[in-house]
């Protein structure tokens, strides 16, 4: 129930980058709290199954593959895709009716595998569109992933309130202090966090300038973040020298998601597509490169510090100071705490409707 | 409580080899919870005591030797093999009635140094007859001890139920599939559990198959296994091409036994005595390491695994999905946790009794 | 209130050496379960903080300094040295009222810097007189510290209970076993417990014997030791071959002083100051490592394996049998536990009277 409490269950999530699932191997990972296991059939579907042998709980990701099926390392009990025992190699070969495994819907989109851990019908449509992220070029989008001893919640934090780039990030996406004054327009829906900020610097972020037409001039820049729950944030970053409108400007399409291990690990995954030096494979890698080591030396220490200041503690209940810059992240937190408790009591209703 | 309610006390444990004890040093090993001091008395017995100084805490196996005596490391108060403090080197050297330190039985015997954890009075007749392990040379008999961070009853589960090693093990002892096919026959009593496995397979287990008249063909086999209470269990796997029975076989004759450290580590040993290759000391090395490799590499992981699948939860809460193989391990677990309720139960009744 | 439970807090406890804190860094250290920052002034005062940012709880010690403030490493809110905040980049600037960071009062003094937990007013006079540290050549004093994985009280106990020296510690500092069957003068006070013990032995302490006339004869020496509340205790110990008085001697002036962490974890500090070669450099370089090596080495073992095998339980508790040496530690003890539950007992009080 504690895992119910804290996490948004009928949601998708990442549960993998599409890469780190190849064609042979049986990839585990925890997510939600839950020991999951997932492979490619034959004909290359994703499945996820609870990795965890119903007979004595070995983890099936450590067992071999059998075609499209999967035998237990430990007696060889073996499972096909739908988590049904399809072998039982002990006494009379007798399939008991209770050896099945639990499998969770899967959905391959955008250069990742979306899980949905709920009993409950997946409903697709709660799938955001990041399709941008598969228009253009393989050499125009990167991919990257890590994992953090971290609560998701302050990952979520960090992205929804960009004011910190100036003061945690180095020279090459500075706004060189135009971001922090700006107070960004916030839209909320049911579903999901948006906020805009739009500005002038001179000269551009050093990840744009190079490819504007006076580089070392003024120009006009945004940044548009859409969080949706429970975890994933679309971001776009963009720089132009045209007098209005940005119809022909620099810019790269940002997807952040969070997947929670438990309450105090997290699966940290991000995605980019720019629209200048698509074609060029190793300015394609130094990208990807650049931004997981700008997470991973910067961010990531604060946010580890913060996580270790707060211990088990509730944000509110530590009563933080809140400003101008946290209108967004905190808009994030008072949705999906109201979302997690909606859905925690429609469950609970639907459990005594059927008990 | 906690460790009375998940262990048997009125029992023998293997607290150590014969060999890890030898006649200088004090030897420290953690049993049921407690610290426990072993050392040899200048005639070769072997004492155990408590590892905890009842002046302030500290560990008698970090102190000195003074004869048959241990002097605690802090402040030198001196302890006989009976827990008796003997001397007192402060003040006017007066020795306080309470100081004293609890010892525990120890019986040596088989190769290996059995204690007894509770408080009642040592029963002898409570430790299986192991004998076999004494007759015959040096050299064609092994020992081995490892160190896991599990639970004592997933060890017992992984050798009761031998259907495992097809699928875990390697070439060297595979039956080629014939054991988990057979439902073996189970003898049960009021501290024992037995199972017996015969088959016919071609060749014979690689470790008989070249002592055997004609290597390459077909062999009858058998595997003979009791489980003692609390945690011993030992197994006898044979191979002939006579016709029938087992009387010119060429087996070995193991002991494993696990002794919890505490609930979620345990002190695992074995020993094997084989009716071959007696005489060859280097045969003999190689054999012992061979299954401690198999153990720590095979057999290991894949019970660490499980632990941390099952975390603290009770192997039947879990609903575990049991098959024909699982007859003999299961009958372990349910008479086992009968012995300690009763145990619990009488010792409930006794105390009230004598308050 | 659990740390309140168990720790003295209206007393001054050592943050750290004057050393430890240089004029540039900002300086981290937990103390009673707390994160706090240490830095100069310009001036060269030393101030402490909170070290965690009262907006998002980053600490402010990973942060930047901006003369006599600093800037917060994450979104870069800034307060000077008594807490307030300076500085908001933020949205228009505004500084809300509750961005503060609570400070604690801090003297330096003896080579330390004294913090004052509590909230209620700092009383300078709860601060012992250890100026015997200041008189003299910077030559003749030094200074160490260390961590350990212990509760605080295990330590006091070591130090007050000098008996062990002859068991624990070697050659260098050996009474010949004439410490052990003395029973101390002990006298107490509201706030300290002191003991004192002469006797002769030949030669000398080796730390004192090359120093006095006759290095070979015999001497008489003393120790005399002070506990004052909280955590601190000064030791002196001596060396004399004239026939009475102790005008002339050969001795050290000691501090011993522990600050908790936290329960299960210590900040160990000590300093010496002798009336011997006090002009050479290297023997006071040498001197003080020593003293640190034979703790480190000799006592910090056995005080770890003191704390494993206790555990969290409470030392009386576990019923230790209690000698003549014992007096001093556990006088201090009970002090110590009545002035705790004393100081919670008219906590509770006054924050009924105010609330």
């Amino acid at each position: 129930m504690k895992v119910r409490d804290r996490f948004l269950k009928k949601a998708w999530y990442a549960a993998a980058l599409s890469s780190e699932v190849n064609a042979a191997d049986l990839f585990h990972r925890k997510i939600l709290g839950k020991s999951v296991m997932i492979y490619r059939l034959g004909d290359g579907t994703a499945v996820a199954l609870h990795d965890r042998c119903p007979h004595r709980f070995a983890p099936l990701s450590m067992g071999k593959r059998v075609g499209d099926e999967v035998a237990c390392p430990y007696h060889a009990l073996r499972f096909d895709g739908q988590g049904q025992c399809t072998h039982n190699p002990h006494g009379q070969g007798h399939i008991p009716k209770a050896a099945k495994v639990d499998t969770f819907p899967l959905v391959e989109k955008y250069g990742f595998l979306w899980i949905w851990m709920d009993e409950s019908e997946a409903d697709l449509s709660l799938l955001p569109d990041y399709s941008p992220l598969d228009e253009g070029p393989e050499t125009g989008v990167g991919f990257t992933y890590m994992n953090l001893p971290v609560n998701y919640e302050l990952i979520i934090d960090n992205v929804m309130d960009l004011s910190h780039i100036d003061h945690v990030h180095g020279e090459i996406i500075t706004t060189r202090g135009k971001l922090s004054p700006l107070v960004p327009r916030v839209h909320e829906t049911d579903r999901t966090v948006s906020a805009r900020w739009e500005w002038s610097q001179q000269p551009a972020m050093m990840i744009f300038a190079p490819f504007l037409p006076k580089p070392e001039e003024e120009a006009r820049q945004y940044f548009d973040i859409t969080w949706s729950a429970p975890a994933s944030i679309q971001l776009t970053v963009a720089a132009t020298q045209e007098p209005e409108g940005f119809e022909n400007d620099i810019n790269q399409y940002d997807l952040h998601t969070c997947t929670p291990a438990d309450e105090l690990e997290t699966h940290y995954f991000f995605a980019t597509r720019r629209n200048h030096v698509e074609d060029d494979a190793e300015y394609n890698a130094q990208k990807i490169a650049g931004m997981h080591a700008a997470f991973e030396d910067e961010d990531g220490p604060l946010v580890m510090a913060v996580q270790a200041e707060m211990g088990d503690e509730d944000f509110f209940s530590l009563n933080p100071v809140l400003m101008s810059n946290d209108v967004a992240p905190v808009k994030v937190r008072k949705l999906l705490t109201r979302m997690i408790e909606t859905e925690n009591h429609s469950s609970g209703g639907l459990a005594e409707a059927t008990e």
